[in-house]
């Protein structure tokens, strides 16, 4: 055996979810998925959306149950019934603007979700975990590129991020107390892309807040104009984020269970980016010259609690998981349009039209 | 009317909690308790030891029920059946040594149980609550006296002082985004002490880690020497505290609930404390003197993770809440040792004796 048979999946069906499970699918590893379609499509049958069409891509199957992570009694029989080895824990809510808004709601599925898993690998004596953290955990940057010794937990302006903060907080000490814990946080910059089959991709199934689904729904024609928040100390203004292809976030994740195979750390962070700043507006304009779609915008004035610039320093996963983000952001481009005009209004054929979030 | 009617006081069977309770009979509050004796004494016919002796004292009523908070369907029904005005939230586990070693049970317990409590409330529409908050939150110290504007969350070297400050982020975040919520935390320093009655008083399940209790054991003779942790840089090499009469804190309490009545602040942080710097060897000297019991102690070399001196700037609560703490160190030992004395195992007349848990 040179790796975890076993893997449990949580919130599996979700976009960053779907896109690792079928590199995990590909790696051999058997795959056990859980997913509550809070930000996610189902089936009439129950089934999700999203892993039927990972199935298609992979030829190989995964086990599915629809289970939120509040509901402790599924997720304690789930775990009496297959012999897990591993999990990979995507499962939360993760709407900046919204966790604002609902701050109660954002701590109870995000901690209380966590502290379930937790306790179900205790009883179970499953102790390999990936979590996935953000860079919004490091708040607005002392230097960049950041490296994953910078401070965590200082002014975090949102409940998502706080939420992410907690959790490696909690693992930290956990793992701390009880050496079996064997942990990985990959503390994720900006994910975008999709599968470059153009079958699977981003669907938020609320109004959409990040980046690139939002540029696409312009260049589409759903929605008239893009908003560009400008007037930070940049080059151009706009903000600058590292953006990732979410086909290399899943090989990171990948690379994180192999490393957990290999290596017990008890607990340690690494960040998955490019390594390269990219401002928002140049981000736009490569979707336009890929996509040779218009995407009209206006400028507007800064947003409260944004930062002005984040990138990774991305050199420790290089060192020590042998991963290193290989997609160019035409790729990234170019994969989200694919997914987006294959799929106008994601995985429901009839969706009702999103409206703009920001 | 000139107050709320109705008191909800979660954790009421403990320390802390019984003897606000006495306050706030005196005060005329009804009182409905819960405790689930985690860390109190139940009698064989499910009552609580403490709060029949409060009733004694005050010649009131309370109403009580067992129940843990992180049994929702109790709590919830608890809520329909009074018509509850404001909270105090005492319950908690709050062992800093246990909290290193089972981080998560203390985040479960804590977090949750304070998830579950908002989460009732807000269905209720009941928005004002009195939290028990710590000085821990604090970290260690960058100047003396402390104010409540020092930050928080910095290098907080346990779990249980986590917990706290992951609390108050939260109460912050909740309070700012739904304005009904009128919050008060006050952060507690050392509470000694005990009712002047001798009838109540602190009386840990578990292996004390507080030091009254510490040096009572040693006075009576259930323990042969205390430990006192030296070698810090105070004027005697023993840490140095902030104690507090626990009858001042329940005072405290009292004047929160009058400040939640009569000003909507949505969230507010109070110190307790006397702001008066007591050293470890002070105390054991003070305690010596008034009780005229020795106190045997050996020196030992710096507890990991200890800060050296702690102690409140108490104006604002002065300024704000008209409280001020009243009772001298002379008075902390004496009460305390009244109680100790006429209870020496606590609420069971022959209880199992403590082992130290230093």
């Amino acid at each position: 055996m040179e790796q975890f048979q076993t893997v449990f999946v949580t919130g599996g069906a979700g976009y960053i979810g779907s896109h690792t499970i079928i590199e995990l699918l590909n790696a051999n590893y058997e795959v056990i998925v859980i997913d509550n379609f809070v930000n996610s499509v189902d089936e009439p049958n129950g089934e999700s959306s999203a892993l039927k069409r990972v199935e298609t891509i992979t030829g190989k199957k995964v086990t599915f149950y629809k289970c939120d992570l509040l509901d402790r009694t599924t997720l304690f029989e789930i775990f009496e019934k297959h012999d897990i080895d591993c999990v990979i824990h995507f499962a939360a809510i993760k709407a900046v603007g919204e966790s604002m808004e609902y701050p109660l709601l954002y701590y109870k599925n995000n901690l209380v979700g966590m502290l379930n898993l937790l306790e179900v690998m205790e009883k179970h004596k499953c102790f390999q975990l990936v979590f996935s953290s953000s860079c919004t955990i490091y708040g607005e940057p002392k230097y960049l590129p950041i490296t994953e010794d910078h401070t965590i937990g200082g002014n975090i302006t949102n409940v998502y991020g706080k939420t992410k903060y907690f959790i490696e907080e909690m693992l930290a000490d956990i793992s701390h107390s009880n050496k079996d814990w064997n942990i990985i946080c990959l503390r994720y910059f900006n994910p975008v892309g999709a599968h470059p089959s153009g079958l699977i991709g981003e669907d938020p199934t609320k109004a959409f807040t990040n980046i690139m689904p939002y540029i696409a729904q312009v260049a589409i024609g759903h929605v008239p104009l893009l908003t560009i928040f400008g007037d930070y100390e940049t080059a151009d203004k706009t903000g600058v984020r590292d953006y990732i292809h979410v086909m290399d976030l899943a090989t990171g994740h990948v690379a994180a269970l192999r490393k957990l195979y290999k290596e017990h750390q008890h607990l340690k962070a690494y960040n998955l980016g490019t390594g390269k700043g990219v401002s928002v507006l140049q981000l736009v304009k490569t979707f336009e010259k890929v996509t040779g779609s218009a995407v009209p915008y206006r400028f507007a004035g800064k947003r409260e609690g944004d930062i002005t610039a984040m990138y990774a320093d991305a050199d420790l996963a290089e060192q020590e998981l042998g991963w290193k983000a290989k997609h160019t952001l035409d790729e990234m481009c170019i994969d989200f349009w694919r997914w987006k005009t294959m799929n106008p209004c994601g995985y429901r054929p009839h969706k009702t039209k999103l409206t703009n979030g920001h």
